[in-house]
């Protein structure tokens, strides 16, 4: 049998999308497999389970970042070997023949209904909305009962043989959502990478984070992203995410984890992969 | 008429019960009301139309934390006035006489039925999954169906006359959820208080940011949170949100804050407020 990718179920998620086109983009054949839950997916990397996993880390729809951070970090076996960031993009789907002036229920995720409130109040002011435990399956039905229209991806109403009747129908205000792949290595350097580390700091030494930070900055290491997870491990320790343009492999990069290594009490390179370049 | 309090609705959601505990300690006289999502009621509290606002910053279950913190940013008139950090704490509920062995669908918001996957698992497998818009929603829905229960708050039990067939039922890993009260002021000190500030850094400058921290920790003033985010008025610039401990009216924090201003391009002191010291 073949390697497989994981992602967020049911067929049809944003998160298998992601998935579909990490593998045409980067030519690796696989099959897709549906988990129940983005920590799912991470543990099945780190097991061997399965050769990839596509999680969300940054406006996840189906899931908890945090939980998916804590995983990541408490899975010694995973690396981070790929980014994607798109739109949010949701789509109005029913079944073929229908129209949205016929459409007198809306299902999706919770969230998604959220993110698309201007225009259902614009386009479908009376419409009923009920909640669907993903966009995919929302769509699912929606196809299935004439008068329903669901929200979701442009690969729900292909895989439930859906009409989009409205596309990208989110208000404006929406974030990027950013995928990672996740795998047992990280990528080859390609002349344009990200690498991201986590380090520990202790929560009543604040110079400790800066003289961190200053071994980047000093390098002209610029960071893309920064964050702060309080350490499941005690009180008063906080775990920082820092992503930084440069592959591991490169001589500045390389002197900058020697010396974070030396003044950080805990130092993991989740990965080097590959900048996102867009579509 | 006397002050409200907005809060995400429908009254049982975790915001109202927060918005209650507000009142409670605060000693505040207000009313309770519901709104339609994080965002309006930034809006509303910008405008005047309530005194008071509750969001959730970290964890929200019902909305997206990037678009609450876009929101404050953009609303010039909103200061924080309070913060509560409370454990996620899931509850199954039902109508009155119901066993939980007689429960054959579980209604619920989709992240909190993930947030109970396990309880689930183990005491319920045969049961039935069922979305809901909110917490409070599928509480309402499950009193009102016997052989339903819904997984919500306390309050949620309270204000649809249910009864809790088994309490904290949330997996172990949970995080916990900060919530912030917003005003058109900020609080006065307490001697023991936080400050949250937002400022803007050039992303191709990343030696402000540790300028920036160092005015700070220079002053051993200890970051407790600190957060990245794009800005949304042009490409490459960041947006840090730092909360640190101290207040405003403090020397050592009026000091830092001018220090601040003059070394970023923008500078806003979202507010100071007494930290909170749990329940």
């Amino acid at each position: 049998m073949g390697e497989e990718v994981g992602y967020l179920g049911p067929p049809g998620t944003f998160g298998e999308q992601v998935a579909l086109r990490y593998l045409q983009q980067s030519n690796v054949d696989a099959t897709l497999r549906p988990l129940d839950s983005h920590v799912e997916v991470v543990r099945a990397v780190d097991s061997g389970d399965v050769a990839y996993g596509v999680v969300a880390v940054e406006n996840a729809l189906g899931g908890a970042v945090p939980e998916t951070l804590d995983a990541i970090l408490a899975s010694a076996n995973v690396s981070l070997c790929a980014e994607l960031t798109l739109p949010v993009e949701h789509n109005l789907i029913a079944t073929p023949g229908m129209k949205t002036q016929d459409v007198t229920v809306v299902m999706s995720h919770p969230s998604a209904l959220a993110q698309c409130r201007g225009y259902l109040e614009r386009a479908l002011p009376d419409a009923r909305l009920e909640a669907a435990l993903s966009t995919a399956g929302a769509v699912e039905r929606a196809v299935a009962n004439r008068g329903y229209a669901g929200i979701g991806s442009r690969r729900a109403a292909e895989v439930y043989g859906g009409v989009i009747l409205a596309e990208s129908i989110q208000d404006e205000n929406q974030d990027e959502t950013r995928f990672v792949v996740l795998a047992r290595h990280d990528a080859p350097p390609t002349g344009d990478d990200k690498t991201s580390i986590a380090f520990a700091v202790d929560h009543d030494r604040p110079g400790t984070l800066i003289a961190a930070l200053s071994e980047l900055s000093n390098r002209d290491l610029n960071m893309t992203h920064i964050q702060l997870r309080p350490s499941r491990r005690g009180l008063g320790l906080y775990v920082f995410l820092i992503d930084f343009q440069g592959h591991r492999s490169d001589a500045k990069v390389a002197e900058a984890l020697a010396a974070l290594k030396a003044q950080t009490s805990m130092l993991r390179v989740l990965g080097s992969y590959p900048r996102f370049k867009g579509a």
